[in-house]
């Protein structure tokens, strides 16, 4: 029983995630399906990235992750399948699976060329359907990534925002907002203990944000009380800016993009 | 194991796709059910129609699908079994079920009587829970569609609007918008062929809408760059009208119901 | 084949109930996984009880709940496996499993204690992923709830409003709002009939909410036809006011807590 997961920008309204469901079922009854999550921003590429990039560990090895943020489709762009980490990965070519990539110096990325896994269709405009989801069942019946085209190195790439490091400080910036309005960026807790142990004193890091200035990072979400905002290390192991029983991006006004500093003094 | 469907307007707030999936699974575990939408308009039956009318397709022979979209529920109002195109369909007798009828000329409509199968229940408000998802269940575990009740031809019928054609040219209508933004008709890729061949020359077809424009059926979405509306065969075969990485429905300020023409000159 | 589902508070944006579903079937492939909900309010634990209270009824005997409406994760509030009615449910032990207590005399509470189950994790801020997930998916291979921790007493507690009755009235409140706009009062059917046996005359009883009065609990929703507010018995087993094909929360301007009294005279 083979897992594959699906990471689209096609919310739940339309049933277009569950066209993909039954064209795989359709191939490989021997399968089951995971959403994990439909609420990419429309065209977001570089959310897409985050989420799937973050996500894919907590599964099984040899999970099939579909990822469809893809505003190119049915142009020229190409449709792949990376091996990466112990996973396969199934998108189109156009950086979303960026983070994925980066995040294993071994792995390959197949150009999918092999019509006859494809679905013909009248419109080109749901090759998450037509491609995609067919390759994926394909694949988790036992195909092998090279049965779906050559490999190639010149695909595309996009770059994460990583935060810069100057002396004693750290500037990153918010890049999601999750359902609860906590303000996620691009810090790791990696990058925090390296900037402390570059610091003379061993005093807590001064967090800055849209003016508001916090000492002192919380281990759980209750430790922050009353109407303050403060940062914590969440659960993707990244900085994040939170309300306690509140909604930060809110209480902030802050969006992503929104710039965050650290001083260590 | 088989694969039961749900398509509703119940949407993903309260726990009554849930608790469908429950009482499928109390009777019946050798199935794999999956959402087909439950994001269908509060009581619109026209576009719980349109949904599953054109997503069943891509689901295996026998898959059941399960369709509530049900204003009438628990008044005299009959709940049918209808067996179309090698699939089988449950839902209320209220025309939900009209386009998959349509789509077969050999389709059977049954009236679900059998009182056996149902849950019983103190309320009479929720009859996907306490009859449609009970009969799928059962159906799935081998039963034939004369076990649920006797066949009839009175069932509820709904006109799914149609273009209307006249010398060169066809006006059609704005059936449904994605969560894009992309202003989905009821004018088929078929119309337009047949469209083209009536008119003398085989330039491009015009079309207007909300007072726009536009000419050149495209490809795919990349090809109209810029803050441009531009019309696209989609992947349900169907005229939409879109806006490359934008919203055609909030530019144009169009609903469902604004009228399409297509002119060949 | 077991079946694990999830209640969360976590919304479909995120891919927080995807991870979760990666970490079960990571230890443990033979479930089936459903989710009852991931819309309750954020932090809004009454409503979670209320949710999975009303729901788990619905499923098989030894289905395992996970329930995740969690403001004080991370923090010195525990982790607890509840045995109740033939199911399982695991959350934090805020209270977001009373009902489910409440609803079985013989139910037991354990504390989760039995790290070597759990995730090792940088934050602390998501248990849902690290512990319930991980503590469901063995449970679900054959654990015994005592493998998790010890049994204990002292748990959290939160009181769901009841209605109140005074001679031949009844004064209730609402306590969930539906996808639409349905106000689900927290007086029963059972309350209604005994408030009935105890008046003089068999009259129907009259509904007070927002200063409109109503008489005559409807059966089914098209019983009331125009712009009319109605009272009916639901799929719950409780008072319901409703707008058939409207909203009744827009039309009264109603919210969660609004008064609800019921006269028998």
């Amino acid at each position: 029983m083979n897992l594959i997961t699906l990471t689209t920008d096609f919310g739940l309204k339309d049933p277009f995630a569950g066209m993909m469901k039954g064209v795989i079922f359709s191939i490989n009854k021997d399968v089951n399906i995971v959403d994990i999550s439909h609420g990419i921003g429309s065209q977001d590429i570089l959310e897409g990235a985050f989420v799937i990039g973050h996500s894919y560990g907590y599964f099984p090895k040899n999970t099939i992750h579909v990822v469809v943020v893809d505003p190119g489709v049915g142009s020229r762009r190409r449709p792949v399948l990376v091996t990466a980490s112990g996973h396969y990965f199934i998108g189109p070519d156009n950086g979303v699976l960026s983070v994925v990539i980066a995040g294993d110096p071994c792995s390959r990325v197949f150009e999918i060329t092999a019509e006859q896994y494809f679905l013909r269709s009248v419109g080109a405009t749901f090759q998450g359907r037509d491609v995609f989801a067919p390759v994926a069942a394909w694949l988790a019946k036992g195909g092998e990534p090279h049965h779906f085209g050559r490999e190639i190195s010149d695909y595309v790439w996009i770059d994460i925002p990583k935060p810069v490091s100057a002396n004693n400080s750290l500037k990153g910036e918010v890049i999601h907002i999750d359902k609860f309005g906590n303000l996620i960026t691009n810090i790791t807790y990696t990058d925090l203990e390296n900037l402390k142990k570059g610091s003379a004193e061993l005093s807590s890091p001064l967090v800055r944000i849209c003016g508001t200035e916090m000492t002192g990072i919380k281990r759980y979400y209750a430790e922050a009380e009353g109407d303050v905002t403060a940062p914590i290390i969440n659960s993707f192991g990244l900085l994040e800016i939170y309300r306690y029983m509140g909604d930060a991006a809110k209480a902030l006004n802050a969006g992503k993009g929104e710039v965050v500093e650290i001083l260590c003094m």
